[in-house]
C-alpha cells in the first residue's frame, strides 16, 4: 500500500463528529470553528518503550496513543475535540489503518474528530496525537497549581490496574483479563474531569506516571505538602497499595477539593479520599507504621 | 541530564511571544485564548529519512521540523500562533537543548510560541510539531481546491535550491553556500502566505515535495488542469527546469488567481507566473518541444 492510498483508506475510516470542521482533510491544516479557549497537549508513544508490539495489538497502541493525550485534557476540564496524529511506520509493520481504526474507536466513545495528521516511513513504530480541547472560561479549567492547605486529596477509580494489567500481559494473559484490558485500552476520564472541575477543584492532575509521581507535581507546583494515607488508596483487584501509587498508566485523576466542596466533589466523579493538603512542600506518603519513603512512579524515560 | 532537568532548561530556554497563553509550562495542558478559527497542521521528520544527523546540526534540525510545520499555516493565508513539541531522543544524542534553541530561533522570526512538548527516549532521533495558526473568517483562509480555468499559476521565490544544497551538503559543503542554508534553514513563507491569500487567491499550496507533485494536488482537489511552462519556473541558481520542478523541501507557494487580481497578486508577493489553469485535470508541464512527462517531485515516504 502506498503513502496515497494509505491516507485515502485512514480518511475513510474517520468520522467528523464535532460539527466544528471547516476544512479537513485534502489541505495543507485543518481549519476548525473555535471556543474561546484552546487546550492542547501533545503526547508520544515509542514501541519498546512505551507499548510492546509483541503483545499490543495495532488496534490497542492506536487507542492508547489518543488515550494518553486525552488524559491531558481530562485533567483540565476541558472539553475534548479535535486530535492530529503523527505516525512513524517500519517497513515490517502492516497494520498501520488497524492502528488508525483502534485510535477512531476511542474517538467515537469521546466525541471526538480526528482532524488531520502525518505518515512517515522510519526504523521504529512511533505514535505521536496531539489533542485539542475546548473550554469557554479559564475558571472552567483547573491547573496543577491552585491546591490549598487544608484541601481533600481524591482520587477517581482504582489505582495500579495497569501495571499489574501489563505484568500479567507479559507472562501470557489476554485482552479477557479484566486488568490486561485496562492495560492495553485505557480510559480518559473526560466526564469526571469536566465534573471535577465544575464542582471546584483546586488542582488536578492525571495519573500517568503513578500517584507517587504525579501528586508530587501538584505539590511542588501549588507549593503545599500532600500528604496520602496508603491504607486508603483504592487498589486494583490483586494489587498491594505500593504497586498502587507507583503503577503508571492508569490515566484516573487526582484532585484536591476545599472540605467544604466534599459532597459536590464526591457527586461528580466516584471519588476515594486519600489524603490531605497542608502547609509544606512535597508529597509524604504515609503506611500504618509511618511515612513510607522510596517510592516513586515512573518517569517515562 | 535527567528528563525533568531537560524539560525545566527547554522552559527556560523558550519564550511567550504571542499574548494568548493562559496556562503554559506544567500543567497537563497549555491553554491559549483562541481566535475564531484554528488551523492546525502536524508534521513528522525522522532521522536518515528527513534528515541526516551526520549532516546537520541540532539546532538546524530543530529549526527545520519547525519550518515544515509552520508551511503548511503559511499555504493556508493563516496568522501563526503555537507550536507543540515532541522529540524522540536516542541515548547518543547528546544536544536536546540545541535542538530545541534552533526551533525557538525561527520561533522568534515568526512570531510563534513553542507552548507544548513532550519528550520521550527511543533508538532513532523523531521530531514531530503540531502547529495552530489563527483567522478570523474562512474567507481569509486558502485551500487547494478553489483553482479556477483560466487562472494564472504563479510561484514564490526560486525553487529546486533545497535539493541542490542537500546535494552538496552530502559533498562537503557546508552552511556558509548559500544553496545548503537554504536546505538547513528553510523559511516558511508566512507573510507571503497571507498576503496572497488577501489578494485573492483562488487555491494555495506549499512546495514541499516538489512543484511537479504539488501542482497535481491543487489540480486534483480543483478538479482542472494546472499547466505549467518549464521554462517560466524561477530555477535556484545552478539549478535545471527539471531539477526545480522535482526538488522538494524549498517551501515556496504556489498559488493561482484569476487574470483579473494579477496585480494584486504581484503586489502583494514576489511571484513569477509560471503557468495557467484550464479545464480538465492534472499537471501538465510543458517544455521547449512540448509536454514533459515522467517527472515527479518526492512523496516523503
Amino acid at each position: 500500500v502506498g503513502e496515497l492510498e494509505l491516507i485515502a483508506a485512514i480518511e475513510t475510516a474517520l468520522a467528523d463528529r464535532s460539527g466544528r470542521l471547516v476544512r479537513w482533510t485534502g489541505d495543507d491544516a485543518a481549519v476548525t470553528r473555535a471556543r474561546p479557549l484552546a487546550v492542547t497537549s501533545i503526547d508520544t508513544l515509542v514501541d519498546g518503550v512505551h507499548f510492546e508490539r509483541g503483545t499490543h495489538e495495532a488496534s490497542d497502541i492506536g487507542w492508547k496513543a489518543l488515550a494518553t493525550a486525552l488524559s491531558d485534557i481530562a485533567a483540565m476540564g476541558a472539553e475534548p475535540g479535535e486530535a492530529y496524529v503523527s505516525v512513524v511506520l517500519p517497513e515490517d509493520f502492516g497494520e498501520p489503518l488497524e492502528l488508525v481504526q483502534g485510535m477512531e474507536a476511542l474517538a467515537s466513545e469521546c466525541g471526538v474528530t480526528i482532524a488531520g495528521g502525518d505518515v512517515v516511513s522510519g526504523p521504529v513504530l512511533v505514535l505521536t496525537v496531539a489533542v485539542t480541547g475546548w473550554a469557554d472560561a479559564p475558571e472552567e479549567l483547573v491547573g496543577r497549581d491552585g491546591a490549598q492547605p487544608g484541601d481533600l486529596v481524591g482520587v477517581t477509580g482504582e489505582l495500579g490496574g495497569s501495571e499489574a494489567g501489563r505484568r500479567r500481559l507479559a507472562e501470557g494473559s489476554n485482552a479477557h483479563d479484566a486488568l490486561v484490558a485496562r492495560h492495553l485500552r485505557p480510559r480518559p476520564r473526560l466526564e469526571s474531569g469536566r465534573a471535577l472541575a465544575a464542582a471546584g477543584a483546586t488542582a488536578m492532575i492525571d495519573l500517568s506516571d503513578g500517584l507517587a509521581t504525579d501528586a508530587r507535581h501538584v505539590a511542588e507546583r501549588s507549593g503545599v505538602e500532600l500528604r496520602v494515607e496508603l491504607d486508603r488508596v483504592p487498589c486494583a483487584p490483586g494489587v498491594s497499595a505500593e504497586e498502587a501509587v507507583t503503577g503508571g498508566d492508569d490515566y484516573e485523576l487526582l484532585a484536591t477539593f476545599p472540605e467544604g466542596l466534599r459532597e459536590p466533589a464526591e457527586s461528580a466523579a466516584p471519588l476515594t479520599w486519600v489524603g490531605t493538603v497542608s502547609a509544606g512542600g512535597g508529597l509524604l506518603l504515609v503506611g500504618a507504621d509511618g511515612p513510607v519513603t522510596g517510592l516513586s512512579g515512573y518517569e517515562h524515560p
